[in-house]
């Protein structure tokens, strides 16, 4: 029989709120978890805002949070960074997360120094050629540079339609260079990891919950977890039947509950 | 005994000249290739400019051709769409080539409707974060949308550094749609094959000359060529002692009398 499920990794953007809307009925199923004592933690993979904006964000919505519940990929990044490259890094990250950044050396981007990583975030559209073409040289300066990912997300959904997110643009710098990213946010193991030692649970008591069918559920999935499927933000009814199968379908985050309960 | 080599296919820029400057040798090598009676086909991944354009660039670097004498990704795509793809095309190429697509139905790349393909070129500064969405989004109206790629080139030499080309965003498309792209450019097998005709020569008998090690001397490789590097261009020390090994390294396009008559 398989492990109860007792703590969640809970994706905000199209889990907990679609654009400036929250999901109704997200709050009361956070204040069930709470009730309940589930330990569950916030694990998104937007790279383009500070903790303290997300936590703000959810405020507005009605939802309580503190910066240390929510996971994201530069915190995850700035960590491994500091464990694990000598030498200045090249950010091409949004503003507002630079200062999850503040304890490393940085380089000078238009520089001919050798660079020990160019760190990739979602910068919409702030992406030119140009500035895609600087990382790539950053890269191109010591074959000995990393590049690191702030995640690998395709796509997401905004209010006019979709956009793209960090993936497809650290596929063209791996493309261009040859490197295979690091990458620090979902799907990628080391990410789901970390999350699961801030909340100090293992992998298969716990279940993630997500809009995102190859970020969120096969992430999860792939470091041992179960999967939660909500049909809210960029769900599309293509996603059933694919490879990646979710644990289960929920309508929406406010069913958690019920579903929870019919599970045990 | 390897089949004598008696065609050659001839890579433009960085094998006959880097930026403005002519290779020093090059139009001789190629006077003499013309006295052997030896034929020859230019095959460049130059997405960006029609072939007129090219003829005028060699003539003004002493070189004579002919429109017919070079074969360009759009000129292979063109083919290759009329004879597989219904539905309009939306097309992402430089202005200069838009002409070789002029006997296909275009798509609207802002409207709704589903689009046959989506054809993916050499804009350089013209990609924007905007631009490249719209590809993206013109992808996602249908399932059945074909990404046609002018080329996977990686980047290229110019006068103020290296510069990515088609490939990256290419690359940035398949990960973000989750498609493969159909390639009509070097490395691509379809592309050679596709100037094997036009000479009316077999691949063993013909030999590739480029500085690209990927996407000239593996390509040519892979369609079943013999393949030598020149060290100009975008050559790179790094190049050699790689998994990709050409046939033979001379030091520039003028050396090609030379190498031919020891290779006998």
């Amino acid at each position: 029989m398989a492990t109860h499920i007792r703590a969640f990794l809970i994706d905000m953007d199209g889990v907990l709120y679609e654009g400036e809307r929250a999901i109704p009925g997200a709050a009361e199923a956070l204040d069930w978890l709470r009730r309940e004592g589930l330990p569950y933690l916030f694990v998104t993979n937007t790279s383009s805002r500070p903790r303290s904006m997300l936590v703000e964000k959810l405020a507005g919505l009605g939802i309580a949070a503190e910066p240390g519940q929510i996971l994201t990929p530069p915190v995850a990044a700035a960590g491994w960074l500091a464990a694990h490259v000598e030498g200045p890094i090249a950010l091409f990250v949004a503003e507002g997360t630079v200062s999850d950044f503040a304890e490393l050396p940085l380089a000078d981007p238009q520089g001919e120094a050798p660079v020990g990583a160019v760190v990739i975030g979602d910068l919409g559209e702030g992406w030119s050629f140009a500035r895609l073409n600087r990382a790539f040289r950053c890269l191109m300066r010591s074959n000995e540079s990393r590049l690191v990912a702030l995640g690998m997300t395709r796509y997401w959904k905004a209010e006019d339609g979709l956009r793209l997110d960090t993936g497809p643009f650290v596929a063209a710098l791996e493309q261009a260079t040859g490197r295979s990213a690091v990458v620090l946010g979902k799907p990628a193991a080391p990410f789901f990891e970390t999350a699961l030692s801030v909340l100090g649970v293992g992998a298969d008591e716990t279940c993630m919950i997500g809009d995102d069918l190859r970020g969120d559920i096969g992430g999860a999935q792939g470091a041992g977890m179960r999967a939660l499927l909500v049909r809210t933000g960029k769900f599309q009814p293509s996603d059933l039947g694919q490879p990646i199968r979710p644990t289960a379908v929920i309508d929406s985050f406010a069913d958690l509950p019920t579903w929870f309960a019919a599970s045990r």
